[in-house]
Parts: structure tokens; sequence; C-alpha cells
């Protein structure tokens, strides 16, 4: 399986390219020829050049959007890093697959396929609408040592690439991802510094609610991470396998996957940022590919959007997860798009 | 009709009342009790709290929405203020109608109706989907003189009042509002100058594209048109008389009407500031009707939020009006209100 699962990588990695550089002119091109004073549709303008530069067409189709969460659970959940027990992690996934969380809400508004795949929360989630694609029953403690072994950490990235092929297959065009996994802030912590090099004080925060003493004690942890998982940054898929997740390693592969297939990727909070991170240490013109929903509280977040060279296209102080702010930006990625397929030229309007 | 206009205002300004206040806290409770850490909605509770407000429950109905553009022809168009000839604003309303303009897309995109009313273009738009009307051929040139009489004005807001309740009438519970009119950022910002007590240098921006020469030019012949109707700012209607222009006072109204009715309306660029500004300043409850979707980059229109105390939703660099940027909002709104009223109880979850 982990030769499988090496190969997969191997293969998906060497198929993401950098996309169309002409095809964003010609985009802007047809804007500034429509009936509207030029530039007037600011970012919605560059957005629809992104989704089209992707696509490698300067004429996307209206998107057919899917909204994927990935969940698991963490050991270092033990370390007292976050506000809420395990046992949520597996009570929230079952709660997106019957449709009263928020991204179930929010995926139904913006009209898109939602898809909830168990990569390996603590005990199993029986519910027919989550797919098993679990590598184990939650990682282990990485404060202690690694979260998991290399080969799982491949499995991961392969499950996420093979999530994202077969979506594509389906005719998706456009994945917005999330994560659900109680502690993964403070894997997706621990693997932001190790890829950036700060800190781990420079990138950890509150997740969904700890106190002032809880934060001082997740730092403490990540430093405890990193120094029980001493991995040079490139490195990437060996520092994933020290700090976790199985979750943050399949929405990786999901990015490196859906940039293999020209398809574009929306990311969420700080969690998926950290995946995209990874993503693009493993394959850097995966970038091309990234679209930044939103910016999260967590002050990681920002780091990390810096160093992928993303500028979010909203800030409305979500720190939920599961993919509430990427399934928010989908009915704008898919507007940016029907306005360059569907207004007007200034030469139709006036007859010239 | 002066009299039936001013009776019309009056009845309706008597009708304009603050929002429930105990309902935000109603919404608040609602959002405290699902299946998510305390806040992390971040402002989408926020926003559904507002719509929840305006509409004087705590489980509003998903809403139902219209868009409805206001146009107009400006006579301080003459003094050469706009980037484009005044011909524009009548081939811009039938593009409008017609489907192909940026709010044509974006209507459809949010499921909204779209509704175009010409209050004065030049020359009349003959298309059978804009609404005739019309309060004259044009304003006159402000900068001479008042742009339209008391009475005019009065109409023009009565005009909105009125198609603020035909849209109710319907069946419609959220209208975005945009305006089209060559020179009308230049009588937005004469308006909201003398309505905030500022410096015309301090309120106008580029419009649709002026360069330097052209910046000047505007500020001298905004300060021109305060000088040539020198009215308190205590007095806006008769402000609006001064300065105009027909658009402006029917969004308004609009604003006003849309207020009277209980039903959130959302604005758009600087132009509809302005108009909420003098709606404000003649039924200041109004406020708690309206929803700012996004900061454009003139800059009165941060003068003008501030002085409403709203805080837009996003900010994507958009410059265009025609309600481009509310009808943006409009799926962000319906996911907030859909948020509380489909996402399920932390005690539904963990079946305690």
């Amino acid at each position: 399986v982990s030769v499988a699962a090496e190969s997969v990588l191997h293969q998906t990695v060497a198929r993401v390219r950098p996309a169309h550089a002409r095809v964003p002119l010609a985009v802007q091109e047809a804007f500034d020829a429509k009936a509207k004073p030029p530039g007037s549709l600011g970012r919605l303008e560059e957005l629809a050049g992104r989704v089209a530069a992707i696509r490698g067409t300067a004429t996307p189709d209206l998107p057919t959007p899917a909204v994927v969460v990935c969940a698991a659970d963490h050991g270092v959940a033990v370390e007292d890093v976050s506000a809420y027990p395990q046992e949520v992690t597996a009570a929230m996934v079952a709660t997106f697959a019957s449709g009263g969380a928020a991204v179930s809400v929010l995926a139904r508004q913006a009209g898109a396929r939602l898809v909830v795949a168990d990569l390996g929360v603590k005990v199993p989630v029986a519910h027919p609408a989550v797919l098993d694609r679990r590598i184990g029953p939650g990682t282990g403690n990485a404060a202690k040592g690694p979260a998991m072994s290399v080969s799982q950490a491949e499995r991961a990235l392969s499950v996420g690439i093979e999530l994202a092929a077969g979506l594509v297959d389906d005719g998706v065009d456009l994945i917005a991802i999330g994560d659900m996994g109680i502690a993964n802030t403070t894997s997706a912590s621990a693997l932001a510094a190790g890829l950036l090099g700060v800190a781990p004080a420079a990138v950890c925060g509150r997740g969904t609610g700890l106190d002032d003493v809880g934060l001082v004690r997740k730092i403490e942890v990540v430093v405890r991470m990193l120094a029980a998982n001493p991995v040079p940054a490139a490195e990437p898929v060996r520092l994933l396998a020290g700090v976790g997740g199985f979750e943050i390693g399949a929405l990786a592969g999901l990015i490196l996957g859906a940039a293999a297939h020209h398809v574009p990727v929306v990311l969420d909070g700080f969690i998926t940022g950290a995946a995209a991170l990874l993503a693009a240490r493993i394959a850097p013109a995966g970038v091309d590919a990234m679209i930044a929903a939103h910016r999260s509280s967590e002050p990681g977040h920002r780091l990390v959007l810096n160093a992928l060279g993303l500028e979010p296209l909203f800030d409305l102080d979500l720190r939920l997860g599961e993919a509430s702010g990427a399934a928010l930006a989908l009915p704008l990625i898919a507007s940016s798009v029907a306005l360059l397929r569907e207004m007007a030229t200034l030469a139709e309007v006036t007859g010239g």
C-alpha cells in the first residue's frame, strides 16, 4: 500500500504545472471590452482570471462545485490543547452528514455537493453518507513522538488525491475544502511553524476558544511537538508524519489532486491553509490552483497566506473551520465567471 | 401631485421605527445553542440578527430578494465631471433591462428579480422592462442653480417609497439597491458634503475613471454646487432638490419605504450611501433597515458609512455602482438566515 501511495503522489506531483500565464491577460482583455468602466469590477475580474488560468481557457464553464470536509482525531488532544473533548469530532462528522452543521447549510445554499470523509476519527463514524477513508484510529500524541508513520502520511496524501480525482470524474470543476478534528489547530500550528521556520508563538491562536492559560499551554505543546519530531522543512511529508494529522494530509492531497486536474480549490481557514502550505512545499506550482476564501482569526493563517502569496476574498471573523468560509466563497467565484461569460460588450451596447 | 407626494413621504416617515432590540439577543441565544463554538460564525451571526431585528422575528424566512436600479441624468454633466458622455446612462439602462449588464448577471446569480426604473434619463429609454417613473428629462445643472424643484424632490422620494411598497406586496422581503446616471458621483458628493458638513475635497473621488485634472475640476464643481444651493443640512429634502438627482431621491425613498415595511435594504456603493444618509436625515430610525454590502473606492463612501454606523460585509475594490456590490451580498445574507433557521443545536447533536 505504501509503495502504491508513494507512486500516486509522485505521479500527481509531476502533473502539477503552473497555470497558463496568457489566459489571465485574455480574460482582462475580455473584461476591458465589457459594458463598464475598465477595472470597475475590481477583484472579481482578477478572480475570474484566476479560475480561467487554472482551467486553461479564457471562457471557463460556470463552475460545478463540491465541498469536501476531511475529519480525523489527533493524539495530541490528550495534552489539553482544545476547549472541546475529542468526542466532538465524531459528533460533528455525523452532523455534517445528516445536514445540520454550518457547512451542510452553506453547501446547500451554494448548490454544492457535500462530501464528508473520515480519515481517522477515534471511533469510526457509522453514517452511510460518511466516506470511510480511515488511516487509523486517530494519530499518536505528536508531543511525544511521530503522529503517524511516513507511509501513513503518504497514504493520507494519496487518499486526498483520489478524492479529487473521483470528483473530477463526476464533473466537479471547483472544490471547496474544510477540516474537522479536535486539537487540529495545534497540529496545523506545528506544521506551519515547521514549514515557515517561525516560532510556535507566532502561529498559535485560541482555536475554537482557548483562554490565556490554554493558549500558553498550546504554544508549549507545539514547542514539544517540534522538538520530538526534528524534521527539516525541506522534508514536508516527514514533517506531516511527525506532527499530523491524517485529515491535514488528505487536504494537502486534495489540493495536489485538484491542481493536477486543473481544478481550482478554495481554501477555508488555518487548517486548510497549513495543508495548502504543505501541498505547495511538495509541488510549488500547486499554488496557482488555490483560491483563499477568507482570513480567519488564527494568527498563523495570515503568515501562511502571505507565504503562499494569496489575498483572501473576505474577512467575516469566521473561526469555525469545516469549510464554512470556503463554501461562502463559492457564489462569489460563480458570479465572477458568470460576469466573464454573460456580460455584453461596450460595442454591443452602443451598437458600435 | 406635490401635495400627494409630500403626504406619502410624511406617512412613510411616521412608520419608520427602530428595529426590535430584543430580537438580536434572541438570535444570539439561538446561535449560541447551535452545534459550533460560540461566536465562531463571526459576522454572519450579527448579520442574521440584523435581518431578524428588521423583520421583527427571531426566525425570519429565507429572503425573497429583489434588486432595484434607479437611473436618471444629471444636468451637472455639462461641467465635464465624468469620464463618460451622458448618452451612456440610457445605453446602460437598456442593457440592464436586456440582461447584459453586470447587475443583470449578478441578480440572476443571486436568484433575485431585477427592477429597472427610469427616474429621468435625458431621452426616455424605450424598453418594455424599464419602469417609467420619470420626474423630468434629467436635472438642471446644479452648479448654476437648483437641480430640481422641492416638489420634484418629494416626488422622487415618493416614487421610491411606492416602488418599495409594490415589491413588498409581491412578497419581496429583501431589497438590494443601485444607481445609474452619468455624473451622479458629483451629485452624491455634493449631497454627502452638504449633509456631513465636510469639504467637497474630502468626499470627491475619481468616479468611473477621472484623471487628476478631472478630479480637481470635479471638486471645484461641487464647491460651486453647494454655493449655488445654500441649504442648511437640517433641510435634507431641499438639499436634494438643490444638488440632485432624481434617482438619488428615489433610492432614499426606496430605503424609507423598505424600512416602513420592516424590510432590510442592501446598500451598494457611494451613490446609494449618499441616498442612505439622506434617508437617515429624513427618518433616523431608517438606519436599522440598512445593510452595507461593500466599501467602494470613493473616499466619500467611508465617511458616509461611518456617519451611518455601518460596517460593510466585504471590500472587493468594486467601483461600478448599478447595485453590483449589493447583489453580491444577497447570497451572504441568505446564508446567514439559513444558518439561523437550519443548523442543529449542540443538544440535538450530542443527544443531550
